[in-house]
């Protein structure tokens, strides 16, 4: 037990609840660290919730109680997230980012850390209630984003594979069609990648007209799991049916002239739908 | 600009520290920032350094000068790396994690946002010096790991694809042959995401014979890239000619029995080869 004082305390105790968040802490397991007094670690938690609140860095929750303690929930602001995907959306309507078939390229700013945390951060504000047990995408690009969300919600991140060759013992498959291409696809999880009966929050880069998420969702049945909310990055708007109801996204690819090299966008369904 | 208390400045320049490591930042930006005296902030990155280096947070570097700042190089000690990695060893030689083929289930590890955060902070630890401009894998389960990792460097991440089916514009795809499967495998990588001459650090979760990793360091060669180091979290143990010399690994599978239904594991290159 080392004791410290109340200025590195501070450093460490924003530390500590930076990387833990959604999660209780008790106030006696700060108490039992720095040697401090319970009502000292009070008072520093009113400090660092204070600064949280007011840089927008996020809430720090007291649970009361014998059981109770303090929990930090990771929050952009809309504000914040406007401004951050003002840029985004700058950044995506360069023309050199048009691929063939209406498709974006966004592997750079995928493969960007703060701009991932950015993203993530945002989804984890968006689904923070919905008491998700883990986050879920399908291969590839999806990938990273679902991984940022589930660090600042704390879960765990299950990747469904776009084949079956999956050598993880025993697999569910379903087949769909793509809503775009139309093809036949396959897409596989291992049998003990997913608790039975979980609550999973979908998480992807792209949707047309969201055959793979729709896929995901089908497949989740087989899992008896309960979909507890779909993000999307960048949904695609001239879409006549889409095959999946309920989701929000973060930008609306509006229109795509290859012809002229133009790309209209604009802030998607979080920040235009009424709440 | 807001004028803040010490107290609400820690725990702010904290935060910003945590979340921009590898990043030099002008004392003028904290003190513009927060409307304080160069001589205060100078004080408050004193406690923080030497907060951050009492709980084995990392290390702060303060660069004199006018085109001076400070820097956070987020380290994990040997003793918390060496005590993070028995608790993986434990986990990683349960029986049911045995697959076909003598490879591990190691899906739910690589899905849980804690464990790879110390993996990839111990991966930027390592590398730390090898001012890599980016973070490479090869699609899956290298992903998080190279995320993970990226996030502490501050380095954007790379994606090489298992198929030439990308549809990123112009593609440079390389045959290889699996060294463990012994089948010619492709792998592809966008001409645009990866600048010429880049330094690159390769990371992926399982290393047998390595033909993966010498493909990725054949394909890199198409971009004129230079290998500033590769690091993988498992390696095996019983292989006759290994396809790469330089790497480090955080683990190593000694035997595996399928029939007693047994693994051993010990520490990895990185904790066993005198550096």
């Amino acid at each position: 037990m080392k004791k410290l004082r109340r200025s590195a305390r501070l450093v460490d105790m924003t530390q500590y609840l930076l990387a833990h968040p959604h999660t209780l802490i008790p106030l006696t397991f700060f108490s039992e660290e720095y040697g401090s007094a319970k009502s000292s670690i009070s008072e520093d938690l009113s400090i660092i919730k204070e600064a949280f609140e007011e840089q927008g860095i996020g809430v720090l929750k007291t649970v009361a109680g014998a059981a109770g303690g303090v929990k930090y929930i990771p929050q952009l602001g809309l504000k914040q997230a406007e401004q951050f995907m003002h840029g985004l959306l700058e950044q995506l309507a360069k023309p050199e980012r048009l691929l063939p078939g209406g498709y974006l390229y966004m592997s750079d700013i995928l493969g960007d850390p703060g701009t991932l945390q950015l993203i993530g951060k945002l989804f984890a504000t968006v689904f923070a209630d919905k008491e998700a047990d883990v986050v879920m995408t399908v291969e590839t690009k999806g990938i990273p984003l679902a991984y940022a969300t589930a660090a600042y919600l704390n879960k765990p991140v299950v990747i469904v594979r776009r084949d079956n060759k999956v050598t993880e013992g025993s697999v569910v498959s379903i087949n769909y069609v793509s809503g775009s291409s139309k093809r036949i696809q396959t897409m596989s999880l291992a049998r003990r990648a997913l608790a039975e009966q979980s609550r999973v929050l979908i998480v992807d880069d792209f949707m047309k007209a969201g055959g793979t998420v729709r896929g995901m969702i089908d497949l989740l049945q087989e899992f008896r799991a309960t979909v507890v909310g779909c993000g999307v990055l960048v949904e695609t708007a001239d879409v006549s049916e889409r095959l999946v109801d309920e989701y929000i996204s973060l930008a609306k690819l509006q229109e795509v002239d290859l012809k002229e090299k133009q790309i209209a966008l604009e802030l998607g369904s979080y920040f235009t739908v009424e709440g």
